[in-house]
C-alpha cells in the first residue's frame, strides 16, 4: 500500500519526489524491522540493577540497517547543512510511521532527546563542540542528555531554574543542584549532558541569567561531584528506550581553561537556546503520538474481529464501530493540526509558527491518550498487562501532556493572546455601529 | 487587515489571486453591509400571520450591492460553466466570512437550500430547466424549495421515502404524501420545487424506484391540492432566512404532456441525483457554520473587556481565557478538516472525498454548538434572549446535526468503513510474526 | 405503579405516609389531567401582540381540580405555618412529577416565582402584605413578579444592583432603573411586583445597601412611571408559562406614608431576604428539571420502538441502549444530589446546606440540557420542532444554568472552599511524617 | 475532626452508635498507621525475581494493631454469624477511609480476594471448608485466590470459561486450563484456590454446567501439574498488595475420594456461587475507590498551596479551583450512588440491589480515574514518578474498569433493561390520549 493514501489531500502536492520515496521506505523499515524488533528489545534489556547497564544488541543491528537505506537523521530539517535535506512536513509524515515502534526512532538516529540535542549544537556549537559531540552524535556513536528540569519548580517557566554554575575566586564554574527526568542520561553510550543553569545572580535582564553548559558526563561521573541518583519511573515503567534520571551536582567543578568549550554559544544565552530547541521537537513528538496512536488502532481492529462478546464479534456492536470512527476523526483532526504547523515552520520560522505549534501540544498527546485508552478498554484486562504495547504507549503518551510545559500553560498563553485583541475586536463592532447607520440609508 | 491572517498555512499557495482578492471582498462587504443589515432584516420581517408573507426589503439591495461587486453565485464551482469559476476551497474560504452574518448568504445568491438545486438543475436539467428555472434562480429572481424529509421516517435512509407519484389510467402522475421541513417554501418568491418521490413500486432495483420532480410552486398551490400546511420551528425560531414548510400532496396531478419538463433527468434517478446533491453542499454549511462560531467569539471577546466579575473583568479570568482558548483550537481543527475536504473535491470529485466530506459534517456542527453555547453561557440571560444573535445562531447550527443524515448515521457508516478493513489488518500482523523470525536472525 | 419504585432506597423511611400518598396523587394528578392539559394550554395563548392578553382558561380548571384534590401549596415546608405541611424531601418527590408538566406546577400554585416571594412574604411580611398579598397568593388568585436581574450587570453579585429607590425632599421614595427576566412579570393577573434595588448610597455595611419592595403592579403601570418594556425571548420561546419581561422605573414615586407597607421586613435588609429566598427554590427547579428530564426519556423510549433505522429499531441499537442507560444513571446521580440537599435543610436549615445546595444547581440542569438534547437528537426534526415537547423543555432548562447564578459563580465559590481547607490539609500531612517515624519503629 | 461531618445527611441516622464508633476507628488507624505505613510496605518488597517471596514484615504488625483495636473483617456483614455484625452501609463508611492507604484493607482483613472468599466460603462451605480454609483467612494466618478469569475469553460472559475438570475413568477429576489475573495467588501466604471451571459438558442447562473448586494452592504446586507462570503487570506495576498471577493446570488430578471436599456447594452450582459474590465486592471496590480519590485530592491541595506558577501559587489559580470543585462534586455523587445501593442491599439483597449496584460500579471507577489522572496533572512529571501514590493509584483503579465486567457490559445491561419497558410507556401515551379527550371537556 502506498503511503500517499495516508497523506491528507492537501499536502500531497507539498512533497518532494525523494521525500515520498523516503515516506515510503520508512513505512516499509518500520513494518519489516522495527516492529518485529519491539519484543526483541524488551527481552534484551537488563532488568533490576542491570537495567542501565547495556543496550539491547538489536539496536546497534537495527541502526546499521537503516543507514544502509538511508534513513538517517531525517529529522535534520533543510536549514541545517548535516542533515539530508527533508522539510519539517516530510519528516513529519516519517516521524508518524517511526512512532508506532518503540525502537525505530533510535534505529533511525531520529530518537528525543537527541534530536533537539543535536539541532542546537549545530545551530549554536563552536568547532570543538561539533567535532567532539555533534559529529559522534550524528553518527550514531554516542547519545546525549538534556538536563533542565528541576523537581520543586515549574518548568512551564523557566525562569524557576536554580541548579547553578557559580565562578569561584579562581575563576571556575562550580555546580550545585539537582536535575530530575534527564532524558536519556542513564543509557551506558550518553557522552555529553546538555545542563540548563543558572550562571548569573539576577544581575543582568531576566532573561539573560541562565546558560547551557555542554559536559562531558563520563568525567563528570568519574569526578564523584556529578551523580545518577535513581532512574525515575512512569506509571511503573521505566520510559524505555528514553529513561529518566535525577542527576545531583555537587560541587562539581569547571576549570577556567575549560569554560570556552564547556558554555555554548555564550554565557546568558540559556533561554534562546531553549526556546529554539523546543519547536520542531513538538512537532516530532505530536507525528510520533499520532503514529503510536494509528498503531494501537491498528492492534484493536485486529482484536476486534476475533473477539466475540455475547455471539457477536466486537467489530459488529455498533458501539465499538461509532467509537472506531470518532478515534479516526480524531486522529485525522490532530494530523492536520500538525502537519500545517510542521509546513508553516517550512514557509517561515518556528518562532512565527509558535501559536500552531502550540496548538498540536496541546490537542495531540490528550487525543493520543484518550485512544489508547479506548483500545485498552477494548482488550481488557489484557490491556493493562505486559501482553500489548497498550499501557506503555499510554504511559509514554501521558507524559507528553506534562513535558515541554502542560497543556494548561499552553492554553493559557494562547487564549490571553486571543483575548488580548479586544480592542480590534472593540474596533469592529464600533465600525458595524456606524456602518449600520450608512445601511439602514440605502 | 487581510484575509491572508485568516487562512491556514497548507492552503495560502492554493488560492489563486482572483480567489484572495474576492475573499477579500467577502469579508468587506460581510463587514460593511451584511453584519449591519442583520438587525435592519429582522425588523423588517413580518411577524404572526404576515410572517411569511413579505421578504425584508433589505434584501434586494443587498443583493444589487453584491452583484456590483462581483460577489455572485461563487458557490458554482469550476466545474459549472454558469459560475464564476472558483474551487471549492476558495469558495470555502469566502463562505467562512458570509457565515458570520444573517443575510450574507441570500445577499451573494449563495443561499441553501438554492445553490443545491441550481446545482443539480445545472447538472441533470433538459434545456427547458435551466431556461424555466435556473437562470432566473442564478439571477436571484426567484426562489426555490427541496421537498425531501418526511415526517415519521428516517432521513437517513432514502430509501424510507414514500411520497408516491404514481401513474394514472390516463398517464398523468398523481402527487400524494406529505413532506415537512422544506427549507425556503415558505418564501413568497419560492418559484420552484424539486420533490423527491417514489415513482416506481419497487418494480426495479431498489436505488431505481425514486425521483426527483421539478415542480411550479405557484401552480400546486393554486391547484388547491398542494398545500402549505404549517412553517415549523426550530427552537422557537423560525429559522429564518430559511424557514422550513410543511407541504401536502393530496392527489395533485401532473398532466402526461408535462412530465418531460416535470422530471428531472429520468425516471428512477432520484437516488444518483441527491447523493451528487450533498457534498459540495455540506462544504458550505460546514464553512458557514465555522464563520459563525468565530463571529460569536468575536462577541464575548467584545464582552468579556466589559464584563466586570467579582472586581476582574471576565478577559482576565483564567477559566475565561482557557476556554476561549480551546475554542479556537477547536474551530482550527474544524476548519482543516474542512477545507481539506474541500480540497479534495477539487483534485478528485464529491465521491472519492466522501469519506473527508462525513469527518467534516460530523465534527463541525457539534463543535460550533459547543462553542456557540459558551459564549451564551458568557453573556448570561441575554444570551438566551433575542438581544444577542447567539440563541438563533445556535437553533440554526443545532439542526445541522440532524439535516442530511444525524451524526450518528454518518459515524456508523465511517467506523463500518474501518472496521471493514480488519482483513488487511490481519494480513499486516501475520506478516510481522514471519518477519519476527528474520529479525531475531540478524 | 407505585411511586414507591421511583424514590432511591435511602429516601423510603423518612417519607411520612401523608407525604407518600400525596406523592402518589401528584403523580396522577400530573398523569391524568396535567400533562393532557398541555396541548391543551399552547393552544389556549394569545399569539403575537395578544401573547400577555389573557390566560390560558385550562389553567384556573387544573387549579379547581388540584384544590379539591388536596394538591396545593405543598412547597411550602414545614416551617410555614401557612402550608400542608410537607419536608423538603417529600415536597422534592412530588415536584419530580410536577417538573413532567408544563402546566402542572401553576395547577398545583407551586409555581415559580410565586413560590419564593410567598416564601419570603410569610417570613418577612408585616399584617397588610401577608393579608393584601400572601393571602390571594396562596389562594391562586393573583400571580406575582420579582424583579432583580438588571442588564448590563452580573446578578451572580447582588451588589451589582443598581435600581435605586431615593428618598426625595418630600420624604417619599422614587424609583429608577431598569430590571429584566423579570419573570411572571408579563401575567394580566401579576399585581404584585417585589423589587431588589438600591436604598442607602453606599453609607452602611456594604451587605446594607439594598431593600426588597413590594409594589402594586397594576397601580405602579397606571402611573406611566413604570413600564412594561418588552417580553424576552429564551431561544425564539417566550418560556411560559413564566414569561419574561423587561420593566423601567422612570421615577415612579412612592409616598412617604405607603413606604411601611412598601418595603419588606426594613430597609437593608435586601441581602438577607433574597438569600433566604434562594435555597428552596433552587432544590424545586432542580426536581422539576429531574422530572422533565425522565419525561422526555419517556418519550424517547416510546419513539425507540417505532423508530426503524436501516432495517432495525432504534431500540435495538447498541449506542442507543447505551446512551439511555448512561442518562439514566446521569438522573439518579442528580436526583440523589438534590434529595440529599432536600433533607439536609430539613434536618437543619438552608444556610447549613448551602454547600450541598450548589453542588445540586451546578450539577441538575447541564445534566438535564444533556439529556434533552439526546431526546431531540434522537428525535431528528421532530425534536427541534414544535411537535415535541423537547425543544421547549430544552429552552427553558438552558435558562437554569444561568438564573439564580451561573454555574461558574457556584463552582467557583465551591472550589475556594475546599481550597481554603490547605491548612487543615498541611497539618494532615505533618502528622503523617510524624507518624511516619514513629510506625517505622513498630 | 468528626467522621460526621464527612457523611452525607441522608445516611447519618442509618448508622448505629457502634458502627459511627468504628468509623471513626477506621479513619484514626488508617492516618495513625496505615497511611504512614505504606511507604514502609513498599521498601520492604522484594525486588525482580524476589518480588513474591516474601510479604512485607509490616503487614504482620499492623494486623496485629487492627485485631487489638477490634478492626477487623468488618466487610462481614450481619448476615454472616462470623463478622462483627455492620451492614454494608456501615462497613462502606469504613471502606471510605481504609481505600486512602494501600495496606490499610490487608491491615483489617478486608483485602480482594479474601473477602468475596471468605463470603463465598461462609454462604456454600462444608464444615471441612469452613475448618481448613475460612476460620485461618478469617483469622488472617493465610491468603486465598479466585481463579476465574482466562485470556481470550470475554469475562463478561461467564459461559465463556473453558478451563476443565473433566472426571476420568477412575473417577478423579482432571483439571485443565489457564487462568490469569489470578489475584492474589503470588503471596506465598496464599494457601487456598478457588477455581471457577466447567465440569460438565453442556449435558445440562447452560447455566449449571460450571462449579467452583477449591483446591490445597501448596498440593498442587508441589505436583507438578500446577504452576505459577508469570505475574501480570497493570501499567508497569505489580499492583501490589493483590498481584495478579498467570496459573496453568495440566492435568492436575483430583482423587475421586477427594472430590467432596474440592467442590463448594455441589456440582453444577458454578454461576450461583460466582453471582452472589459479585454485588458486595463490587461496592467495597467503590468505596475504596472513593477514599482513593479523596486522599488524591487530598495530595493536591497540599501542593497546590506551595506551588507557584507564573507568580502565583496554583491555589489561587481560578482554573485549579474550579477544577477542583468539580472533582469534589463527582466524588459526592458517587459516594451517594454506592451508599445508596450499599443500603439497599442491607434492606433488601444484593439481587433486588443488582440494578444500583451496576450504576454504582460503572460511574465510580472513571469517576476517580478521572480525578486521579488531573491530580497527575497537578504534580506535573513528579505525579507519573514513584514519588507520590498517584501513578500506582491510577493503575489499579484503571483495572476496575475492567474487572468483574467492563463498563460497556454493563451499560448494556442496564440499557437494554430500560429500553425494555416500551411497552409500558407506550401504554403510558396511550392513557394520555384518551386523557386528552376528557381534559378537553373540562
Amino acid at each position: 500500500m502506498s503511503v500517499k493514501d495516508d497523506i491528507p489531500a492537501i499536502f500531497l502536492d507539498k512533497i518532494s519526489p525523494k521525500g515520498l520515496e523516503t515516506i515510503q521506505k520508512c513505512k516499509e523499515f518500520v513494518e519489516d524491522y522495527c516492529l518485529p524488533a519491539d519484543k526483541l528489545y524488551l527481552g534484551q534489556m537488563g532488568e533490576g540493577a542491570a537495567r542501565w547497564e547495556k543496550t539491547p544488541e538489536i539496536t546497534e543491528k537495527l541502526k546499521a540497517k537503516a543507514k544502509e537505506l538511508g534513513l538517517w537523521n531525517m529529522f535534520l530539517s533543510k536549514h541545517y547543512t548535516e542533515g539530508p535535506g527533508f522539510t519539517n512536513l516530510e519528516y513529519g509524515l516519517m516521524a508518524e510511521y517511526l512512532g508506532r515502534s518503540f525502537v525505530a526512532p533510535e534505529a533511525t538516529n531520529t530518537q528525543a532527546p537527541d534530536t533537539g540535542n543535536m539541532e542546537i549544537l549545530a545551530k549554536y556549537g563552536n568547532p570543538y563542540h561539533k567535532e567532539r559531540w555533534l559529529k559522534p552524535l550524528l553518527d550514531g556513536k554516542i547519545r546525549s542528555a538534556f538536563l533542565m528540569t528541576e523537581k520543586g519548580t515549574s518548568s512551564s517557566n523557566a525562569l524557576n531554574i536554580s541548579c547553578t554554575a557559580t565562578e569561584n575566586v579562581e575563576g571556575n564554574y562550580v555546580l550545585n543542584g539537582v536535575k530530575w527526568f534527564a532524558s536519556g542520561a542513564g543509557d551506558p553510550r550518553c557522552d555529553v549532558w546538555l545542563v540548563m543553569c543558572k550562571t548569573d545572580d539576577n544581575n543582568k535582564a531576566i532573561y539573560r541569567n541562565h546558560s547551557v553548559l555542554v559536559l562531558d558526563a563520563k568525567k563528570a561521573l568519574a569526578s564523584g561531584k556529578a551523580k545518577l541518583i535513581r532512574p525515575l519511573t512512569v506509571f511503573g515503567f521505566d520510559d524505555a528506550p528514553h529513561g529518566h534520571m535525577e542527576v545531583q551536582f555537587n560541587g562539581y567543578e569547571i576549570p577556567k581553561e575549560d569554560m570556552p568549550n564547556a558554555i555554548l554559544a555564550a554565557e546568558g544565552r540559556g533561554f534562546e537556546i531553549i526556546q529554539s530547541r523546543l519547536g520542531p521537537g513538538r512537532i516530532h513528538h505530536c507525528m510520533r503520538l499520532i503514529g503510536a496512536g494509528e498503531f494501537a488502532l491498528l492492534r484493536t481492529i485486529q482484536r476486534s474481529n476475533e473477539r466475540i462478546i455475547f455471539n457477536k464479534p466486537m467489530n459488529k456492536r455498533e458501539t465499538f464501530i461509532n467509537s472506531l470512527a470518532q478515534h479516526k476523526i480524531d486522529i485525522q483532526k490532530c494530523r492536520l493540526l500538525v502537519l500545517n504547523a510542521a509546513h508553516k515552520i517550512d514557509i517561515s520560522n518556528a518562532k512565527s509558527a509558535m501559536r500552531d505549534i502550540a496548538i498540536a501540544k496541546i490537542e495531540t498527546p490528550r487525543t493520543i491518550i484518550r485512544i489508547i485508552d479506548w483500545c485498552i478498554q477494548m482488550f481488557g484486562a489484557q490491556g493493562v498487562s505486559q501482553d500489548t504495547e497498550l499501557a506503555r504507549m499510554y504511559a509514554h503518551a501521558r507524559t507528553l501532556r506534562i513535558a515541554d510545559g502542560p497543556d494548561e500553560a499552553h492554553l493559557n498563553q494562547l487564549g490571553r493572546g486571543e483575548s488580548k485583541k479586544f480592542p480590534l475586536v472593540d474596533k469592529f463592532f464600533e465600525r458595524q455601529q456606524q456602518r449600520f447607520v450608512e445601511v439602514s440609508k440605502l
